[in-house]
């Protein structure tokens, strides 16, 4: 049951040569590829095309897409470089408009470098690559205790619904609601996943598939619309999925067809949970509907792959993301422990109290 | 708004050398050949393998498959060509096991090979040849009775959520749901349709879009999992679906991912209608529960066209249908008008009541 769970893969990493190296997850799972990246272009590139994809794995992509524009420049001038700084976070922040924790990461970096007195180059180039790989690192941690926190509301056994991809692919290592999943299996639980395939890219029959084979958790994939079938016909204990942004009153923006699952779960009094940092939940923003929602190409709906689904100049409606409004949601397991409602006031709480 | 809307196309014809042809629709959009099948265990395998899809269609399949017999067969025997054709009924019924119209064609066959006097095969060959044709060309006229009541329920503009094909490439003509779509266009309505592409076979993607792209009738393509995006943030005036069988108590099963739509709709205010011959009604299931629902292929889901989706040796849940109960459907659009609740009393007056 126990296993080595290591899995034999990284997500992103900080060469010593100044290269942001991430594996492109287009083409996983047929293949296994590290592209390297020398500038924050590069990198805002890579979020936008989703060579790498979910909050907290770009949250760290750009802030070491940042951490390239100090190693890199040629310029010795400190007012210049921290001008070099900004252009390149406004670009970053651009480059997906729906998760909250790219902004927050480079806002973190941004903070330190105007905070910090630095004098040369060299040192602003180290206090930026020390904050980008402290939000990696911390990122680790804060799922490893995000899993922890989570054991409470998987049983065991456990059969799960889990959307989209929230794994080490999508964060630094262990991921959200996947890791929680893969610590529950870790701990000898007998946890059995519904994929949903999550269309139309796929994360859930792309990545999420081929990481729980690497740990060795029994799955199924299914496609988006079966997930009601199997709530209504068999025994599935909860929904867990990961979210892009949380709004202060519990509205989660999370990977399009979150809603449909939400509801559907609801209605068959299925637990549904979101796994989430605190830095994926945004105070600042009241309420879902104030979200802004990612609309991206029509070739990810008449296109899988290579081939092509539609006819010739089919018109598409694809938003990335959507609002399941908090009244479907049971709880949010986050590093500090669960959140229950009402969320107003205790994920307020959050921020305020003393973990 | 009016225009010609005779397709360029036929989904099944009877050729007069005694061939069933079939325009092959796991070819479409991309390829628009038709298949030639000079046995009943050819049509068997062209509906198992989809070639033609939709209940009525395949009811219409079945019934041109029975015909096959007498018309090919080496025997005079009267008694053993009725025994070719019980076989072949045998075997015709097992091809798909959800969608009663199968049963439904071959039983009339049956009865009227049973009931009437014949003496030679010539005769008999007309007999099951003539009540085939009657089947395929009764199925026109109920669709376009069915199109007709159907205007009822489609507001001027119309904006309309539609799951699967039911058009004409899942019956003669017309067909259901897509024949309301197509006669509220043709009279000159300005409808709207989102296309769920319906994984995992894509029939909206792929069939669904190229009639009304046919038809002129202008439409969005969108994932399975945005139908709730649609219906939370924007306008949606109604969900209109086919049936593969609907129970005596109006319970309803139709393509995986109705139940869900169904669930969110209802959720959402948003009326759900249900568009089915009285065919497809099988007053000898009392509740859907009772419907046994086709498990498919794991490629389905792992593959889309020849592109590999999934990693390898991936387990998957395929179930073909599901089972949408009674209370989240508005009402069901019948050749012979719309059925309200309660169900029980008002789907059986349907078959007791004259007209």
């Amino acid at each position: 049951m126990n296993g080595v769970l290591m899995p034999d893969f990284y997500t992103i990493r900080w060469l010593p040569e100044g290269v942001v190296s991430m594996i492109d997850q287009r083409l996983l799972p047929h293949q296994v590829v590290y592209n390297s990246y020398h500038t924050p272009e590069g990198v805002g590139e890579a979020i936008n095309e989703m060579v790498i994809r979910g909050a907290p794995a770009i949250g760290a992509a750009a802030a070491y897409g940042l951490a390239l524009v100090p190693w890199h420049t040629e310029s010795e001038d400190a007012e210049e470089i921290v001008e070099q700084l900004e252009k390149a976070a406004g670009m970053l922040r651009l480059s997906r408009p729906t998760a909250v924790n790219l902004s927050w990461a480079l806002d973190q970096i941004l903070d330190v470098v105007h905070r910090s007195s630095w004098g040369s180059r060299a040192e602003l180039r180290d206090l930026v690559l020390g904050e980008a790989t402290r939000i990696a690192e911390q990122d680790v941690a804060i799922n490893l205790a995000l899993g922890a926190h989570g054991q409470g509301v998987i049983p065991d056994p456990a059969v799960i619904i889990h959307h989209c991809n929230t794994g080490s692919l999508a964060a630094v290592d262990y991921g959200t609601a996947l890791g929680v999943i893969r610590l529950a299996h870790e701990k000898g639980k007998e946890v059995f996943v519904y994929v949903d395939e999550t269309r139309p890219r796929l994360q859930g029959g792309r990545l999420t598939a081929w990481e729980l084979q690497q740990y060795g958790v029994p799955f199924k994939v299914i496609a988006d619309g079966a997930s009601g079938y199997f709530m209504r016909t068999g025994r599935v204990d909860l929904c867990l999925v990961g979210a892009d942004r949380v709004a202060a009153n519990g509205d989660v923006a999370n990977k399009i067809g979150t809603y449909n699952l939400a509801v559907v779960a609801h209605e068959n009094k299925v637990p549904f949970y979101v796994a989430v940092p605190k830095s994926t939940i945004d105070m600042k923003t009241p309420s879902g509907d104030l979200i802004k929602i990612e609309e991206r190409p029509a070739v990810e709906v008449t296109h899988v792959g290579e081939w092509q689904i539609t006819p010739d100049d089919t018109p598409v409606g694809n938003p990335a993301f959507d609002v399941t409004p908090a009244k479907y949601i049971s709880g949010f397991i986050t590093e500090e422990g669960i959140v229950t409602p009402p969320y107003p006031e205790n994920l307020k709480a959050l921020f305020t109290e003393t973990p």
